[in-house]
């Protein structure tokens, strides 16, 4: 793409009101834009990012089996009346029409779900059954300051799985626990991120979060020393040992819960009398569990992790291009030109500023803000020291190097 | 995919309540779900055609130059009242969060693309710009009777153009008329669909609908028998003659609107004072055009247009997957596989009907509902004859081909 085709631009300041690292440098270098407190439009370049993030969630999550559908925003309210969530679930949107009719405005969708999946699922031959969406949530945060970790609106994959019983239930569960493993690794937050206990609530022992460990996280861990897995806030005082490993060796860390899974149970099969017949005629309930991630909240724990004091610096599997390709000197627009054609035509996704106007300063800052992995430079200069200037975004050192082997330097993620 | 993974199943009869066509063979098909009046959910089959459409309309707007963003739901009152819609606009639902602040639910994105394009437009050559979202929008439809032809929740493409002045507004006008013309021929409803001359408010003479004919459409439009251009409802009064050919001999005819595009000129441009620095330096108010596409009732307008007795007929460019496989005999379940294999591997998608316990009439009643374009049977009967059963939906007449020709009869649509 080219850079002036972008329309949007590196702004020199975030908002004022906006606290949050991730916010600030993804409105900085034009990845969002802030519509209001907790609200955010996604610009070309940060719409890229979340779209590979996407990719990457429904990738895995299809290979354990998910079945995507889309389910909506509006939802009816004797739903929620039927779960009590309508009276107890405080940060939930209320929307009502002229005629006074009143629905909810989804901050999650087991009221839907449930219901929807009752039409479908009467015998033990139609279970397990695994169903997600990618959709927006709304919840009432009447103080967001976290940029995209915890708005108001926002992206968030959504699985349920139905089960005939507690032992399929907790088979999927360690599928799940495997399958989110996988798409932190993949989206390169896997070392920063910890399989934590928590609380399981009325039905389970425990559920589980996945935590990453950064300064700017609004949770707190503790970390076990022997074996990696944490526990969190809510259960440390009565959880002396590590449940994995049964030492009681624990580090305090800040951290962001990027994702979390859940054994719902028959929590809200039971609300709405969702039950199916096993093989000998009976009927039984059906068992539930739940696995969410938010896709902008992940996006933005990967800012708040790979920066430097210039701006971002992307992980190639979600970098919203892999290649900046910047040209300094108007007599060398063909040459550069030309190594933007055969990059595209090789299949890698570059960013090309061709931007005329703009000092060696404004388009390497410009660069280093935006965090492309990689940045080839054609310039006078290069030419002269014979080829184009490479350079890692991760690294402070450039090459030289020839133009027939720019392709063999850019190992494309796939 | 294998059909019994799909976890919806063809249901007998569609809600009492759901009078319109679109919808109760949508649901009846397994397509979507009705979780309340003018509010559906997605399902897998459903949602696969969507998103073949959102790839139409995605590549034909890239190919106008439009920057896809993604804007949010959740909107600023104050920016609603700068536009003064906030009293106005009947159908917007207005949400509030606890400490009684309140915000609009979007409705249209007028209110946020034009103050979001005043923070990276200022000078002329920052001009045009076209920035477009597929994205949902609220609408308060008070007696949703229309199934997914106008729902309270649905998915829409609105693309907003910008321009420094008339000339450059009305050329982009023009592209985008054959974007759109584009759009409905890819999607198998060119023929029905016809530019209609509508009002153009207190700004242009007129703006143009594109409006396919069928008995379903709550519009009604008068086609110019000489050029097939169409005049709609508000303007027949005033405008005796065809306004492309001069000619006065019209049809009346019922049809929906599936898109529509019209000159904003400085509409909302002068509500939030975006202006631009012209070549000599002088302040100039931009110029704005708006494009919107529907794709929900896009396709509920294809399934208005393309079914029979017996179900929905896909158009292969939105079909949910190409060909619909069924094996009849278990004896034949390795042969079939093999075929299905073979397809798959080919790049045909292919719903492959591995269900035991169904019966032949089951099978094929379920087909035809779901009217995928191709379908291929796999019976003792058939191999008898030297094959396989294969026959379009939209024919009467099947054929016996040899396995190995199969995929010479599928012709792949890209």
């Amino acid at each position: 793409m080219l850079q002036s085709k972008l329309f949007t631009k590196t702004v020199k300041d975030a908002p004022k009101d906006e606290v949050a690292k991730n916010a600030s440098l993804l409105i900085r270098a034009g990845f969002i834009d802030k519509t209001m407190a907790g609200v955010y439009t996604y610009l070309p370049l940060g719409l890229r990012v979340l779209k590979n993030i996407e990719k990457i969630i429904r990738d895995e999550v299809n290979k354990a089996g998910g079945v995507e559908i889309l389910m909506p925003s509006m939802q009816p309210k004797e739903n929620w009346e039927k779960t009590g969530r309508w009276e107890t679930m405080d940060d939930l949107y209320k929307i009502s029409d002229s005629s006074g009719r009143e629905s909810a405005l989804g901050a999650t969708h087991e009221e839907v779900v449930v219901p929807l999946v009752k039409k479908f699922v009467s015998s033990y031959k139609d279970l397990p059954l695994y169903v997600y969406q990618i959709q927006n949530k709304f919840r009432m945060e009447l103080r967001a300051k976290s940029g995209i970790l915890r708005g108001r609106e926002f992206m968030m994959k959504d699985l349920y799985s139905f089960h005939k019983d507690e032992e399929d239930l907790k088979k999927y569960y360690e599928v799940m626990k495997q399958v989110y493993k996988n798409i932190f690794e993949r989206a390169g937050i896997g070392n920063e991120t910890h399989l934590t206990f928590a609380s399981g609530g009325s039905f389970s022992k425990y559920s589980h979060e996945f935590q990453t460990i950064t300064p700017a996280g609004e949770d707190t861990i503790y970390v076990c020393n022997d074996c990696g897995v944490a526990i969190n806030d809510e259960i440390i005082n009565e959880q002396k040992e590590c449940p994995k490993c049964g030492k009681a060796n624990f580090k305090t860390e800040k951290a962001i819960e990027v994702g979390n899974i859940f054994e719902l149970k028959t929590k809200f099969t039971e609300a709405f009398d969702l039950k199916y017949k096993d093989e000998g005629g009976m009927d039984m309930p059906v068992l539930m569990g739940c696995y969410g991630i938010g896709l902008g909240r992940l996006m933005g724990t990967i800012v708040e992790i790979y920066n430097d004091d210039r701006g971002i610096i992307w992980p190639e599997s979600v970098a919203p291009f892999d290649v900046h390709l910047i040209l300094l000197n108007e007599s060398l627009r063909s040459t550069s030109g030309e190594i933007y054609e055969s990059l595209q035509k090789a299949g890698v996704e570059v960013l090309y500023d061709e931007r005329m106007g703009k000092s060696v300063g404004e388009k390497f800052a410009d660069s280093d803000l935006m965090g492309i992995p990689y940045r080839i430079v054609v310039s006078e200069k290069s030419m002269e020291k014979g080829g184009v200037e490479f350079k890692k975004r991760s690294e402070e050192e450039s090459s030289i190097i020839k133009k027939e082997d720019i392709l063999n330097y850019v190992k494309k993620v796939q």
